[in-house]
């Protein structure tokens, strides 16, 4: 998302913790996510997070509300994240992988604002009233409720995670099937000096060799470095 | 992963901040992954997370080891967690989303360690020769290091999510035509009794309505609020 994610607004509803408030800046930043807007945060909160050794640029340009509505006004959906799994929610309730989705949809368009509330309480009723639709971590159903900050990088990481990533193919070059027999060549003559080979289980130790030479899926860079190895030990144990 | 999160095995090396410790088993405790490993954690961090209020069962359960070739000693898969994306490094670098597919494979089979190294400095070079490969957070160029807590948290929630959840159809069952139609019909009343409809635009005012309401893809319960609130209100005019 590289223009969309500036259509996200990270919205902190009365965050207590300057600590918090850092780490949901830092994942901001860690993401690519530049706008943080600040509801009724205890005064002492922010103003210690702002002045905190590399407290980042997205902290010292956090915008303050007074309110959720103020601090919502201009976005065209209004998401609230909420640890309440069984409580009568009075709202769609998606789940984090379902729910970015429909939010990177949105981005596209329009101003996003992603709600998280206090550390105690969460989002207050009246807080949630404004939400279009809520949205929790898919977390352990007896310990629901995640650190603030975390739970703010967990979010914003869902938002910029490349689905295709996951299917990408190893970048690695395998060796190929002659690098890994001259490696078995080698092997077997330096065995076979060693009189680790029994002169009549030579054939038969071969094969075994070379199947394991195969299991090993040898990098194309990994089979010359042990065939440099192998040629060295064979080269001494000639002397 | 219900079970197969049992093999996992967080090793956090060389931490020095308590709270970082304890953001790590929150994190673990929220994903359901029970078992942190500690490797040279600074003595007073690690006792002082202990100590804390609210520590949780994992971190009282947390084993100590002196090095990172005990800690992984009985997994079968090591991994390394790192922030470095161009220093030369000598093992093949994952981005989480691929990386916690390979992750996930193996724990089916046995026990996976995942290294964090510390706050400052990342793990060691010698820390990540006993990995098997390393994995990298997507983060932004410009800002790649992450929080260590919240590290392990993105980490942890990209092993549990579930790729099903994001195609989940949305459960909301929405109104039929015929619910949008009584609607139609009665808001037509109602804006005719008050005048807002002149008689002769009713046919293209009544068309004008079904396509409103048609776009507002109601859901069936909000369907018939709205149908009570409208008879409601046309009962009144009515009086």
């Amino acid at each position: 998302m590289p223009d969309a994610s500036d259509n996200l607004h990270v919205v902190l509803v009365a965050t207590r913790n300057p600590l918090n408030l850092g780490a949901a800046a830092r994942a901001m930043s860690n993401f690519g996510f530049a706008h943080l807007r600040v509801v009724n945060a205890y005064e002492v909160a922010f103003r210690e997070a702002r002045s905190a050794v590399g407290a980042s640029e997205i902290l010292a340009n956090a915008k303050e509300y007074a309110s959720v509505a103020d601090a919502v006004a201009d976005c065209t959906l209004v998401v609230g994240t909420t640890a309440v799994r069984h409580r009568e929610l009075h709202h769609p309730l998606r789940r984090l992988e379902y729910g970015a989705r429909l939010i990177r949809r949105q981005l596209v368009e329009g101003r996003v604002a992603l709600l998280f509330g206090s550390e105690k309480v969460g989002l207050a009723n009246a807080d949630l009233s404004h939400c279009h639709w809520l949205m929790r971590i898919p977390t352990r159903e007896k310990h629901i409720s995640m650190n603030l900050g975390q739970a703010v990088a967990v979010c914003l990481y869902e938002l910029v995670r490349d689905a295709k990533a996951a299917q990408r193919p190893e970048k690695i070059k395998p060796a190929t099937a002659s690098e890994a027999e001259r490696i078995t060549a080698v092997l077997q003559d330096v065995l076979r000096a060693s009189g680790y080979v029994q002169p009549d289980a030579a054939a038969a130790t071969e094969e075994k060799l070379r199947r394991l030479v195969r299991r090993l899926n040898l990098a194309a860079d990994d089979a010359d470095v042990l065939l440099g190895m192998l040629r060295q030990i064979e080269w001494k144990m000639r002397q």
